[in-house]
């Protein structure tokens, strides 16, 4: 089938921050679009809120651009070229992407929640229809992490990709990390000012890192993984003291994903991180996002910028409706789908090997060391420094011990004889360190 | 004309240090890209030294390759698919990458040189021939910065790119920033690590730099810019005394390309230039490079990573090649080809604006800050700031200028005045400061 048109018709499904945004960037900057590319219009726009939809459509003078309440008209139309859906979630938004999908229609997405969970069934509803489905911003916002690992880095095996992948929790740590301040209050700064939601459950506790990072496990070791099997751990326990003894050390807590593969299985999860001040990651800041990446040709880089936001989030959905776009009046369509061709099992967080940054309130007595050394040994666990301590009321102290590198469960099992110690009055939620 | 194999064959064109790298990569790699794309079989190596070729051929067990002499073999080979370009300069080169195109072959290249001078016209003949000509790896080596802007950037209006883009000038400045050595010293200490050649002219005057930028600001606002229209200046005339002071103020000196457009015109130059230590690119360390990219919708994005060296540039000639391959099994050669599509004037060095940091030595006695202010004043010159000093011998004293933004003819007309005033011993050659 041929393309016989000099422009490219798109629909977009939903009109709301990310949905306004990308309307925005593909309207205002239809002139270099058709300068580089071929002219991109806004053929559709679904909207169950007729009003809002109408509003930006007058704000951007869209007079041709047609609305309607229902998303199957742009399914429907012969001359839709491409599918936008920016509505979120998983029920809907999977039909409406399977439907255009279906229909030969290219796809464009944001929505990470739905790719972590069955990005596999829609990319193979894809290939069966020689159709386009692409979701940069669905990890990072604006950076192209995505196409860069797809692409431009595809000739390189993995090591290890770390990533700053949800700016909310980095922009409450960032604060924490610079005023002194806890948790609690942190966040109520954060909600405050728009960069923490009402309810900040997916974001504090690592699920909205969690599913960023099952799309990047499935690119980079092309085997699909899902939002199920990434293990997360959140900031809420993250204490105002574990960042001042962090300091301390030279390190610098952040909300990290990461992925490896090691020995045949994958690693992958999320959690807050001790990173040395020297690492590229460490100096990312406020709401910024960054991928690190590590692997055997490039070596190691970094791509940073903004994470979420209408307008970063609309560039790369912009970004992939041209892509999309110049796949079709090329007749490419399906020129590069989904790459998860292997079948790798996922390394269960027990047996998974971090270093752990430990912070204990104990009795301020002799034998204390010696009682805590004893169960660390019995449990399997090295010491890699004992560190500190502040004096506190009551005869009690803190100790932050750092371990070498010991098994999940080993560590576990560990704090919990520790913590029945009559010298132990407290043990802290432990902390992975990362060096290297 | 529909492809029929299930892989690709590609011919390797030199085997230096990049193309040696490229072979590495593409075959110990082999099986990650055949996973992710298809099987890429390096069916040629063309290399004048048969000794070189035939050695590293051997040692990575590439028994089914041809090694030959006379790289026309690889462009008359009707089953070899690509072409890679890795003898670098601009002559015989263009010919290698001329005939394949002509041949209806693609062609990969890491040739910044040829690209900066020749690039439109080698564009133009894959246009023609309906065949793809990559050069990702000719700016920035490893990082993706080309396909990002091309591709995943193309939605944004670009209101500023600035590039740390040659390792060895960063390596000299980041040693001279932490040391405190002067540059003839740690030049020397840069060539006996392999970081700077023995030749240096191309690198430390800023000629390498500019042949990058050539080529970005080309692809940023899509109008063809050639090596000789950028203004380069080198860090020859960089002393550890601007250093130390504009550590002093807060500033790190690096080697920075940057392009904009001003005014409708193409403001585009490479030279030293003063970045607050804030600001991203001024903890890009030794020989990294990094660009920072700072556009309409994405708003500000970094992409760091290793400028040089065989395999971090074999990845981004690899990942070329790969998207070669990609585009003849989908028959889509020419997808995205020259974006060059305006014709925008570049501004003259004379006219472009900026800050400067100016080191004078004076005669420590009364008047002297009144006759500096008389002479900048009548040159049309304001200062920012008037800083600070060290006491020399013989009543001399350092005076350290900021000024406002100012043309650069205008602030070189005001230093001629000033270096004729009897109180000023020396003028300090100046350097452009960064604020934004």
């Amino acid at each position: 089938m041929t393309f016989n048109r000099d422009y490219i018709n798109v629909g977009i499904v939903g009109a709301g921050t990310v949905g306004g945004g990308t309307i925005r960037v593909l309207a205002e900057n239809a002139d270099v679009i058709a300068t580089r590319a071929l002219p991109v219009k806004i053929k559709w726009l679904a909207e169950k809120d007729l009003q809002r939809g109408q509003a930006i459509l007058d704000e951007l003078g869209l007079k041709d651009t047609k609305l309607t309440g229902n998303w199957r008209d742009l399914v429907e139309d012969p001359d839709n070229d491409i599918v936008v859906e920016l509505i979120g979630g998983t029920g809907l938004a999977f039909d409406v992407i399977a439907a255009a999908l279906s229909a030969g229609k290219s796809a464009c997405t944001a929505n990470k929640d739905l790719m972590a969970t069955r990005g596999g069934e829609l990319l193979a509803i894809a290939a069966e229809h020689h159709a386009d489905l692409f979701f940069e911003a669905a990890v990072a916002g604006g950076i192209p992490i995505i196409t860069s690992l797809k692409e431009n880095l595809t000739a390189n095996r993995f090591n290890e990709v770390m990533g700053i992948v949800n700016g909310t929790t980095n922009f409450i740590l960032t604060k924490m990390s610079e005023s002194g301040a806890d948790f609690a209050s942190t966040l109520k700064e954060a909600q405050d000012l728009g960069y923490a939601e009402a309810d900040p459950t997916a974001d504090v506790e690592g699920i909205d890192a969690a599913r960023k990072m099952a799309i990047l496990a499935s690119i980079c070791f092309n085997s699909r993984v899902t939002l199920d099997q990434v293990y997360h751990e959140g900031i809420t326990h993250i204490t105002n003291w574990d960042t001042a003894y962090a300091h301390d050390l030279g390190y610098e807590i952040k909300m990290v994903g990461l992925c490896r593969l090691d020995d045949g299985m994958i690693d992958v999860r999320v959690h807050p991180l001790l990173l040395p001040k020297s690492h590229p990651l460490a100096s990312v800041r406020d709401s910024y996002n960054a991928i690190y990446v590590d692997c055997d040709a490039l070596e190691k880089a970094m791509f940073y910028g903004r994470g979420a936001g209408a307008l970063p989030t609309g560039s790369a959905v912009a970004g992939d409706v041209v892509t999309a776009a110049r796949n079709i009046v090329n007749g490419c369509q399906g020129r590069v789908g989904c790459t998860c061709r292997l079948h790798i099992p996922v390394r269960d967080i027990n047996d998974t090997v971090s270093q752990y940054f430990v912070r204990l309130e104990v009795l301020d007595q002799v034998g204390v060391f010696a009682s805590l050394a004893d169960q660390l040994a019995a449990a399997g666990v090295s010491m890699n420094s004992l560190l500190q301590k502040r004096a506190l009321a009551d005869g009690r102290t803190d100790i932050v011990i750092i371990t070498h590198p010991t098994r999940h469960s080993d560590l576990l099992q560990a704090l919990d004889s520790i913590a029945q110690l009559p010298c132990v009055v407290a043990v802290g939620d432990p902390i992975r360190v990362h060096n290297g």
